[in-house]
């Protein structure tokens, strides 16, 4: 790298982590995360998920905290949905990117959603065309979370052509943007090279410039470092790499905040995001969720002698 | 990459796993570690150190240790050494490979061995002679190791430039090779890089061939990759990076040999270690020593569905 490169550090923790445990943190709480992380630096939260209560409880309050974190200005308010619904529910809150995981394995799909690609294909064009009866100047920045593109707990290898081909389906639907997901943590950076460049090869390199990626098998920031090498630079990761990963106990779920803005920060790569301020944030939402498992080694070992931001 | 391109993974548990632990394992079981890993195709394993046995009991088995190995035709039995006469033994017990650690910290040198970097260098000198003495056919390869080459917990950040002369001096002396350690886990891939490219670039390509890479801010695997895109292949790891980090409770020291392998053979190099094999070996590892930490998540999440190693 010749010279200082930006990567958006998108925090999914609120969202991600939150979703994967059974505790419910209360909406004060969430919004106190979200400002700590903000008073760090961080510029996009992934703040809930638009689901069904009966679903996740722990996202019954995704309206009321998208609301309250609207008071920080530059932030970027990040939410997932499942459906046409929750899209609606989200440009309602005023969202500002909104998301909708479509699984490049239909059997994982129907499994999850009991949506087949076609009839997703359907929703996911419902949701354009409710996206683009906002007003232009508050419409959301809405895109497709390409999900299980590494590979599937139920298919196992999902073909990296299907991935590519998706991707092009859904960008002819007129979503602005996919993403490639990691989902079952089964990546590795060869394979991210390929889908990437297949998908900008394809569909335009504006198709595709983040990457959602799980730590499962401890891969996370391998994969990270050959996405930066390729030129992405939105980042997905939770602090602490909260929620860890439910089909495999012992294994983190997300990439851990800290430890990647360690190797971004280290590197070069300006991330906006003060480390330091950052651990202690760590250590409060700590406090907030007691005995929950939490990942990541940076803030075990600390921050090394000398280290600048 | 185009091609298969083979990786050869130096297994340090034997050593650098059980001299960061105060159980001291029975040579019969470090004979069955050593045999265990030697069946899942592990072809080069660090199994001691020849160290004074009153500052580290747990290695003072290490020429039997050399001596049961060698049972192994084409396994590579390699040692760490801190002096001449510790050089002198591993010669002695048949070791193949012997490596010395160098600071590139002068400060580190002086707490660690009590030698400032000239009398470090003489004692370099000293054991290159005693290797030479050997009969060429039976000779050991002897390397350096330059150790806090990405940083020192004491002086911090280490001039690269420092780093790179060193390795000139020590290779004048006649030293084969040298490696490059991040001993304390502050390195980072843009480092790496600087480093290996550096150092060939003022001593030639064939100075230095492998590294040997800690965990300790989650950065290992980050690291593997970037010495892999340069070229480097021979990688240090510890089976479920045994010993921790002794200076960070709850951070892994050496990065963790299951994982590394995943990625090296999800990514389409060629390890010729069984990884379904190595992780069985994990277990009855771990069954030998019981109450310590195990660390990496291959373990925990388990092969992907579709695994072909």
């Amino acid at each position: 790298m010749n010279s200082k490169s930006k990567v958006l550090i998108s925090e999914v923790g609120p969202r991600d982590g939150l979703q994967s445990i059974s505790t419910i943190m209360p909406t004060a709480d969430k919004l106190k995360w979200i400002e700590w992380e903000y008073q760090c630096g961080v510029r996009e939260i992934e703040v809930g998920s638009f689901v069904s209560p009966k679903v996740l409880p722990q996202m019954a309050d995704t309206a009321e905290v998208c609301k309250g974190a609207r008071r920080h200005p530059d932030l970027t308010i990040a939410v997932l949905v499942p459906n046409l619904k929750g899209c609606e529910a989200a440009i309602e809150a005023g969202a500002h990117k909104i998301s909708i995981p479509l699984s490049m394995s239909e059997t994982h799909s129907i499994k999850n959603v009991r949506k087949t690609h076609a009839e997703m294909l359907e929703e996911i064009a419902r949701c354009v065309a409710a996206v683009e009866q906002v007003a232009s100047s508050a419409r959301p920045h809405f895109e497709v979370g390409l999900s299980t593109a590494f590979g599937c707990t139920i298919e196992g290898k999902v073909p990296e052509d299907k991935v590519i081909e998706m991707a092009q389906r859904v960008l002819d639907i007129g979503v602005a943007e996919v993403g490639l997901s990691d989902t079952t943590g089964m990546g590795n950076p060869a394979q991210l090279e390929r889908l990437a460049t297949g998908i900008w090869a394809r569909c335009g390199e504006g198709a595709l410039t983040g990457v959602h990626l799980h730590n499962t098998r401890g891969q996370g920031l391998a994969n990270v470092l050959r996405a930066l090498d390729i030129g992405i630079r939105t980042i997905d990761s939770s602090l602490g790499g909260l929620g860890g990963c439910p089909a495999a106990p012992g294994a983190s779920g997300n990439i851990v905040t800290e430890d990647l803005i360690f190797l971004l920060e280290a590197m070069g790569y300006e991330t906006g995001i003060d480390l330091t301020a950052l651990l202690r944030t760590r250590k409060q939402v700590e406090d907030l969720l007691p005995g929950e498992a939490w990942y990541g080694f940076t803030a075990s070992a600390g921050l090394p002698l000398g280290w600048a931001n």
